[in-house]
């Protein structure tokens, strides 16, 4: 099959807040050859990842990412790992690329798949699939109150797991214990609690060895991203004072990174978005690679559940890597991206979808109320249009 | 002062080549207060860092570029480093921002020297500065014969180090060794030869180490990415097995990228774009790191003169870090960008510049015939237009 066109749509909600919610908007991405259709997204600043995808080259390492895809042929894995080697050599010196092409990675997968009748997690190598526990992944109240409320609504759903992220967290000490205290209250004694703090203390490893103790007393289950990415001295040195396991790995934007972070940082989790790693390909490569480190590999995910499926496939095989982050609190738009949903099942876990390519349909009507048309001009002719959904 | 106006500029050269020379298009930057204007260049894709520049806000983390530097005070050092905070926390999960703020950011030091008419080097902290060696940076010739010329020309230009990169060099054994034993031969025994690999070998430390022979019989100064950036366990398995210096660090978009390859990967010498890690102070936080460090700092360009002055600036006043990068095959674009161009003093050296901010300045009407004009609307409405010269 030959990669006939890549589409790139812009999906936005009416109004976007300053809340960091990543499903306020999104970047959908539709591929098509021999009459089929695959479907992705990218975790990644739309209007930005479009310029990317199109911009005239600057040099032969400059490439649009467009240039290594349209017209390649697809007729198995081993295409998409070369179409991805090609991006990454041909657009290297473009920082957004691997944003640009993530969501194009994974609808080349759901391509694939419908091409071959065949579910994704078979063409990654995987026999069987293993029911993951999910973690209702949301952001902390607004007062400790509000925190309790909605550990407690949590709790009451069915959930074992859960984690509360940014908000306000951080940046007073004693607030912080209230909404910890708050947050273990509600969930009571057996269920997991994990924190996040969203890079809050950026590479300062006073301020977050400060809240070891509190962390500690909570049980929490890990601390995620204390520390910016590439803070692997910060990293290391928290992993080194505390049993709290540490997670991170959010930002990686390439497997070359996740496994530096493996090797450097002490972390007990990794977390991988396919949706910025450069796809599931990619994100497959640090699960295999977290095996042989004896690290748990879990996805990151914040926006639909056509992005939530992309993100547990590359691992579902590993009956060892238990947790996977569902999201909770999702905008109407990244709820309505998709027609089916991933539900808990009745042990209120995850199952992976059998059906072929990823398993999950995108909404083609329900998302066209969010389209935002982009049109771009180059010395005064059209350079580039968003095609009709 | 307010940071009144910052405007982005794409020039291009009519034709674009598929050589691996960043000369060849250029995302220039100016910025207004108080009735004067600085300039910066990003090494940066023009059209994808002006749409990050501009691009609706995804969420919280997710602003647009100018969000955190319009409207903003400018009237000390402390300033820009207020506003490259704002920047990297407000923008923190778009990708591209670290390239496309680099050039706002030098913009910055160049309009604030002049506003307090100082220059950058003194407003670093520097009391004064070193002379640097310059290589002559230039890609391999396409037959072993034209690299055996190039490399006699460089000598008899003056200069005493030379460095070769990027061509066809690292695909195959014994062509490679032809290249490298031209290149020795034409510069003779006594000037330095660098050899620059373009991350050709990605993490594969087998291809590396077999040219390690003959790296060591020409005696390089160092053998410059050998490995993708974020190759870290290849790098430290290189730099453990010989005593060619390597080097490394063009890719790094951020201070702590660096540190970690400077604290992980063995280098002996790491190469920071201004252009690219951020502007000059996140470049000079890596130069005052490498110090404590014992590893030499060398600027990374291959662009206009502007951008080399930008490059060079962070270690100036450092005299250890002897050597830096100077562009001799500029596509006449990057020529033509500024009114000065920075030459070899009588000892074959280069001299950083005295007067007040970069100390170099833009050549508005030379730059006019490149210029590409940009425009994009969002939904049928104008959202962008690059803004007259």
């Amino acid at each position: 099959m030959i990669i006939e066109a890549v589409d790139l749509f812009y999906l936005s909600m009416p109004e976007i807040t300053n809340e960091v919610d990543g499903s306020q908007d999104a970047l959908l991405v539709r591929v098509s050859g021999s009459g089929l259709t695959g479907w992705g997204e990218c975790e990644a600043s739309p209007l930005t990842s479009i310029a990317n995808f199109i911009c005239p080259k600057s040099h032969g390492a400059a490439h649009p990412v467009s240039y290594s895809v349209l017209g390649q042929e697809l007729n198995s894995p081993q295409d998409i790992v070369r179409i991805s080697n090609e991006v990454r050599e041909k657009s290297l010196t473009i920082l957004q690329t691997p944003h640009t092409f993530s969501g194009i990675e994974i609808a080349l997968w759901d391509l694939l798949g419908k091409y071959l009748e065949e579910p994704v997690y078979k063409m990654l190598g995987f026999d069987k699939t293993f029911s993951k526990t999910p973690y209702a992944s949301q952001l902390f109240g607004s007062t400790p109150d509000e925190t309790y409320k909605k550990a407690k609504s949590s709790l009451k759903t069915g959930y074992r797991a859960v984690k509360f992220g940014w908000g306000k967290f951080g940046i007073d000490l004693t607030e912080d214990q209230k909404h910890i205290e708050a947050a273990r209250e509600g969930l009571g004694k057996d269920c997991k609690l994990m924190v996040d703090v969203g890079s809050v203390w950026k590479d300062d490893l006073n301020e977050a060895s400060s809240r070891l103790d509190m962390l500690e007393k909570a049980d929490v289950q890990w601390l995620e991203e204390p520390f910016y990415t590439d803070s692997f001295s910060a990293y290391k040195g928290l992993s080194q004072s505390t049993k709290v396991p540490l997670a991170g790995g959010e930002g990686c934007h390439n497997p070359l990174m996740a496994k530096n972070m493996i090797d450097f940082c002490g972390l007990g989790f990794i977390q991988i978005d396919s949706g910025i790693i450069g796809g599931i390909g990619s994100a497959k490569e640090v699960a295999d690679y977290a095996v042989s480190r004896d690290v748990q590999f879990v996805n990151h995910t914040f926006t639909s559940h056509l992005a939530f499926v992309s993100s547990i496939l590359p691992y579902c095989g590993y009956e060892d890597f238990i947790f996977c982050e569902y999201p909770v609190q999702l905008k109407p738009l990244a709820w309505d991206i998709t027609i089916e949903h991933i539900q808990l099942n009745d042990e209120g876990k995850i199952d992976i979808p059998e059906k072929t390519g990823l398993g999950i349909e995108v909404d083609v009507e329900g998302i066209k109320p969010y389209l935002s048309m982009v049109k771009i001009e180059l010395d005064g002719k059209e350079f580039y249009q968003t095609p009709s959904l």
